[in-house]
């Protein structure tokens, strides 16, 4: 299971509100399986099996172009972790305890 | 106005786990004026005037070294929108309106 | 063709020397077929058709893992453009174009 | 010193071409004391004192905006390394040394 957050922006697009375009990304993940999402105000997290994730994301990459982008700029950060589980919850849910000793 | 979200990843820190020097870098947000701030699974999204942000950031990246790390790689994405007001909030908000009508 | 860039960076390795790791990952890509790549001092740069870059940096994530490496974070940067031919020498030469005129 | 990366998209530019805008960036680079860089395919890689790199890096994000883009998107990525010398050169020496003794 890694943790992963994707952003996608196509370029060229007249107007500079991109909401449109990220939805339409987002209904991939709605119908996915194997994996768990949320949308966050910088990113879209996304939680799985390494390889599942990055074939989702894949076919969010390609649906701006049916959009009509002409250039479509995706970063993915990967965080894998092989040592012990690691899931989105309990990343946040660590630092939040240690933030509380403080 | 700006969104801006920040990873900051210590190297050779022996263990695998970094939710102490993440919980570290987050003491700084927790006294900063000027800004509003959320923790998410990949990355810290921090809103408020950019200059302001930036300063706080610099803060941020600073805070692995006290803890002893001898290298600190820190990835800032900053999200800047001049011709209309931009939150964190009304990003997440209007993708979730385009979702729910498709 | 996309042209894509990708850090490797290993959590956790107790020394902040990271060049024996990056050097893994490049071993992936000496013997690559269908791209071509470079290294910069902050990514390394990879060319091709997408699904086979990303084929690569699938096979490059897993290297530090094999290497000891309990966590790996690694980012990837896709600038993938439909409407005209994109390459790495062709978007160094346009910028360095627009910049002798000013 | 550290070594940092930048990228700055404009979002809603009309033309998926962002060759004048990343030449307009530059612009501000090549005035600048303190500092060295240099145009990589995927970003610009600039070395020098923190401080210095980041408020020459706050002058190239306004540049799209004076060319009249209505957002703009900035990745700053920052390598930064106390317990020894860090340069642009070394790092990508550091590597091959590794890659030519496989």
């Amino acid at each position: 299971m890694a943790v992963v957050d994707v952003t996608i922006v196509p370029v060229g697009t007249a107007s500079a509100s991109l909401s449109d375009y990220v939805a339409g990304c987002l209904k991939v993940l709605q119908g996915a399986e194997g994996i768990t999402w949320q949308l966050t105000p910088m990113s879209t997290v996304i939680e799985g099996e390494l390889d599942r994730v990055l074939t989702v994301i894949r076919q969010m990459h390609d649906q701006p172009f049916i959009k009509g982008a002409g250039r479509v700029v995706t970063t993915i950060r990967i965080d894998d972790r092989q040592d012990k589980t690691l899931t989105a919850a309990g990343k946040v849910a660590a630092v939040q305890a240690k933030l509380g000793e403080k």
